[in-house]
């Protein structure tokens, strides 16, 4: 069932496999359980990444607090969902002339991820008259442990690296500028909390170093997301309380330091991940040496993440279940393969499920993020998948 | 120089970067590099699956023997080309009816992948009043060695296992349907010579076996393609005058068997592979740490392979160069890394180049198979790159 409609007969209403389908529900949910434990404590963005339909971000924009955007594309999603501007801001290392002009133009916040940048962006305002509301994204001196990815600490492409900082607040300030504060990610998909804690621990204590260095308040204080969700046997949904209650101690601790900044949790992933599914009609069942191969008419092209090809070192299967065989018990061991000419286009190898016949649908849970944009969906030139938000 | 004319002046020619620029006389000189060696013993196929632009396939189709489709959208395009139906094949582990009805009603050549793809075949060429040219993919019983990717031997979704082929035969000669050989096809991006010839071995032995089991006449024998190119630092060309030598000694060996068989080879990325080049503009340079990272408006998004992200083990950098500086020196060591928020984002981990400013035009090399269409242009909503060809 998605958001109460049977995947049988959703793939119906959709009129075509494969499909990806969206769950108001569940991303509801998600939202009020992050309100439960960090509703005081932090405002909760949507970083347009992870799924950038533009029906499920104009759904998600009254949800929370702001959205982030990660390129020209992006902010005008953001914009149509009706979000203030004050609340959508822009990350991204390789932000081109254009793309720089509509963030001053729609007047968003700006994180600056050079110190060239900064110049054309000081230039550009100067130029076009505007005043430039800017934050700049720092590149700690301290790593997330245990992450699914790494994006702070250590020599990066995201951030000026935190000795600089200083420095690039002053030429902010002298040219005029609006600025709002810092953007300190470490990186995304843990699942730990105490890495998250940890990682929390070290954004305060450099945002107060920083805070002194350069002598000047914080309006908001951006400390990622980083808030993974279990995609594989044995992971387990990371815990938010301890999360929340480190957060508070936190806030106590350095409550001189940042009494009026807005503090923002800014998640992609956890807000849709296990929201959506991705649905393929099973095509042709084939037995070859001993091994069955249901073939299905989704593959790598639509899920690339699905299929362990997307900067996986160890490729493992993600959550599989036949749509209109839900209570049935499993009864074959199988491999799910899709309709490309690769060995690549695996989305499911040795899997238990029931019976399969032609026309089942098969379902590929926690897909709502990273899934249809994040796929070559041209490889072989076949039919993209749809996308519901039901 | 493409074709030609300078990256500089292309770029300008293009008007924006990221752009894939494909080379005319590139390929020609592949083709008639392979006619020189295959010429009088095998027809040349081009797979479009490694580069469907349909201006590369326009050009391409007349200089082969026959094209290679692996989707309805891709036999579109071949049929769009002009090439003859009769020189059309189209292989591919999931066929959807759609594309089924359309191998059948422009008659070109569908080979099958499975048994149930047979029957499903059999009943829509009677319902539709078809002949119906059909060939039959098989999976071998042995494997290529020393391949990138295999794709027969063992447990595959790949053809039908060699010991089920003749009652396969046998179900299609007594449908009434045009019989047409056999596609035997196991692996690809192979840059040994021996392990082609020995795979060249096997499949003559097996088509041979397999010709006395069915009793039939053999029209054409596609050998799959399998030859690779070099992509990174140590690999070298493949020999291709071993292959044809063996390729005389089967046919002498074999000729009462495939006295009046087509030999096809069928190859996609030893055609276009070396004649595309990938380029990309300089938007920032900045050091983090000791590292320099130079920005570029291209990245994995566009070029997924040479990110290293697709299917790869280990990532290894394609090979590059500035464009506008090919006669520098190299004096720094550089990360060449795209605009997207993800340290995946990587095109050149440590390279050596001259000294790079912003608006440098960067180069990666060999992109002219499974760039654009295998990538996830849509990732993060930069813009796509255009493709043209020189």
């Amino acid at each position: 069932m998605i958001n109460g409609v049977a995947i049988t007969q959703l793939a119906q209403r959709v009129g075509q496999t494969p499909f990806y389908a969206y769950d108001r529900s569940v991303i509801r949910q998600n939202i009020e359980q992050l309100r439960q434990h960090f509703g005081d404590l932090a405002h909760l963005h949507y970083a347009i990444k992870a799924n950038p339909m533009p029906a499920l971000v104009d759904f998600i924009a009254p949800l929370v607090d702001g959205l982030d955007v990660a390129s020209g594309r992006e902010l005008t999603v953001a914009l149509n969902s009706g979000a203030p501007t004050h609340q959508i801001s822009f990350a991204g290392p390789g932000k081109n002339e254009t793309e720089l002009l509509m963030a001053l133009a729609s007047g968003i916040t700006i994180n600056i991820e050079s110190e060239r940048e900064l110049e054309r962006i000081i230039d550009l305002s100067q130029q076009q008259g505007y005043l430039g509301n800017v934050a700049v994204r720092v590149n700690p001196d301290f790593e997330l442990k245990t992450s699914g990815m790494k994006m702070g600490g250590g020599a990066q492409q995201f951030g000026i690296d935190a000795d600089r900082v200083p420095a690039v607040v002053q030429k902010i300030l002298a040219a005029g500028m609006n600025f709002q504060g810092f953007h300190i990610f470490t990186g995304s998909q843990n699942l730990n909390a105490n890495a998250i804690c940890e990682a929390h621990n070290n954004i305060y204590q450099l945002a107060s170093e920083l805070k002194k260095q350069c002598d000047v308040e914080i309006a908001r204080l951006n400390i990622g997301g980083g808030l993974g969700i279990p995609y594989f046997p044995g992971e387990t949904p990371i815990e938010l309380a301890p999360i929340a209650e480190n957060l508070k101690q936190l806030q106590a601790q350095y409550q001189y330091d940042f009494e009026n900044t807005e503090i923002v949790l800014e998640l992609g992933r956890y807000l849709v991940g296990n929201a959506g599914v991705f649905i393929s009609s099973v095509l042709d069942i084939k037995e070859s040496r001993g091994e069955t191969f249901v073939v299905v008419d989704g593959g790598l092209h639509h899920h690339l993440a699905a299929s362990g090809n997307f900067g996986q070192v160890i490729r493992k299967n993600y959550p599989l279940a036949v749509a209109n065989k839900v209570d049935c018990k499993p009864e074959n061991t199988v491999n799910i393969v899709g309709p490309l000419c690769t060995p690549l286009d695996l989305l499911g190898n040795k899997v238990e499920l029931p019976q399969i016949e032609v026309n089942d649908l098969i379902v590929v849970y926690q897909s709502g993020a990273y899934g249809y944009t994040a796929s070559p969906r041209d490889f072989l030139s076949h039919p993209a998948p749809v996308e519901v938000l039901v």
